[in-house]
């Protein structure tokens, strides 16, 4: 059964007490670089520093007393590991989490803060499955895909939902998308309750799994995902979501690594807030493709912010 | 005449079209750390990225039309810098903005953006005021100090009438000090607004001629300020608004860089947001003097967000 609207009004309601009601900043710099109205809804100031809150929370109050004792258990590059983590917590169980060794240092940091338990795999999709099966079978914890997941799928649409709520003149919705959980949710989310927007999925040039699938309307998978945007890297997207972004996303677009990183610089400079690279390809997408964003209203979603602040800043130019 | 209540208001209604209401934001990590509720009146999401822009439309905007057709004169480091030149532009008059060659390039870029016409000086008051002086002769503009000022002084204090509007509750209200004017402001827009709320001045040791002045309750000067909140090395503070500071603040604590480049550090980090050097000087005095934040209600003003992010981030831990 794919989530369907009453299940992300459910995720919302059953989350709002532990999440952050984000803000929707606005950039009149940004607004003439781009020849559009931009609204930036900051996951960036989520709790645990990212939307994944959203869909690890509603995931872990989703399970009954049974399952919850015995906890959780996922594999992340960060984001979703750190949520999973933090959500636990507040309910009290364990959290076990494979991090890939190369996964950002302030991202492991965060997941131990939240007092998880974390197995450090081979970075890979190959790696990080067969070390959370190991995990898995000698916790009996639940497992909690970061995107393959209804549960996680329908709260990362509360994103959508919320968004919709406070702007309800969207001609444009740019999503970033990655295992595809975020832009899935969030097209549930707008066919109910803003059809008339344009849902777009923003992807890096060098991880465009999510391009093809979408062109060719079947999964397709990528050998190597090359971005400096960690959170998108994956080379296939996931078997739940990827009906849901078929029926219900206008169009993927790509951006190259150099707008990204422009994108990530403009972000930074001229609107003073901190974003992660994936946060940055959908102003990327807008600055690739000015004609198709001119004049309208656009809604960016800006992920997360968790950065190692050094290493971006060096890339600056 | 120092300005009054009255001023700030009408300067409120002066400037409120041309400016940001900025937001208010809350850190659950830095209310952990401190121990206290933190409430951060963000001006770093300012038009010009900082608080500067009220003082100056409002003294843009209450010149008669014949000073106004001559221009506006200043030195700056470089906020109210580039705020005179962006209030100048939007009024359609002329500009001239005298800089310290050592001023951060980005604050050298905005105001030469802004259409003004930049001349360099060397660092130092009296370099500053020298060169002033020649620019005025020539060109018969109206000077407009950065801080010892009646009009911008009023106009600075909209920050803190904004901020009363929108929390009642404060104990306390940390204001950086520099040359006195946005302190100045807020503690008059205090007095009449919420007079529970106790202004502190927030100051870095290397630079504490306000905090000596303070003490002294005369004007004292340092030799040569020592701090990288290049917003808040000055000598000695305005005339204008020290009997101001006198009458209506409650007290002045200094900070040394260690914990200003820690409290930076934290805010980009946790709160997810850019800050300069001047702003995390209200956040670096309450890790130095934890019990006297305890468990209060405390706002800081976040003054300006114009940095150099590369040669900041490179001196985080």
């Amino acid at each position: 059964m794919h989530p369907n609207f009453d299940d992300i009004k459910n995720a919302a309601t059953r989350i709002n007490p532990f999440i952050h009601h984000t803000p929707v900043l606005t950039s009149s710099v940004l607004n003439a670089i781009t020849q559009a109205n931009l609204f930036f809804k900051c996951e960036n100031f989520q709790k645990a520093g990212a939307f994944k809150i959203r869909g690890a929370t509603n995931a872990v109050l989703s399970l009954t007393e049974r399952q919850a004792e015995k906890g959780v258990a996922t594999h992340s590059s960060g984001n979703h590991g750190a949520a999973l983590a933090l959500a636990a917590k507040r309910r009290g169980i364990p959290a076990y989490i494979v991090m890939p060794t190369n996964s950002p240092e302030v991202k492991k940091r965060a997941v131990a803060a939240y007092g998880a338990e974390i197995t450090y795999c081979e970075p890979g999709l190959a790696g990080r499955e067969a070390t959370v099966e190991k995990v898995i079978a000698k916790t009996g914890a639940t497992f909690i895909h970061p995107y393959n997941n209804e549960w996680v799928i329908a709260g990362q649409g509360t994103v959508g939902y919320e968004f919709f709520q406070e702007k309800n003149s969207l001609d444009i919705l740019i999503v970033p998308v990655g295992g595809g959980g975020l832009i899935a949710g969030v097209s549930l989310a707008g066919r109910a309750f803003s059809p008339q927007t344009k849902i777009i999925g923003a992807e890096p040039k060098g991880a465009d799994d999510a391009y093809r699938s979408f062109k060719a309307k079947k999964l397709l998978s990528i050998p190597a995902p090359q971005t400096f945007c960690d959170g998108l890297a994956t080379s296939v997207m996931g078997s739940i979501p990827f009906p849901i972004i078929l029926e219900n996303v206008h169009a993927i677009f790509t951006a190259s690594e150099e707008t990204i990183i422009n994108a990530l610089q403009l972000i930074w400079e001229r609107m003073k807030i901190i974003v992660e690279p994936s946060a940055a390809v959908s102003l990327a997408i807008i600055l690739e493709n000015p004609d198709f964003f001119k004049d309208k209203n656009v809604g960016l979603i800006l992920s997360g912010g968790n950065v190692d602040i050094k290493a971006i800043a060096t890339r600056f130019s």
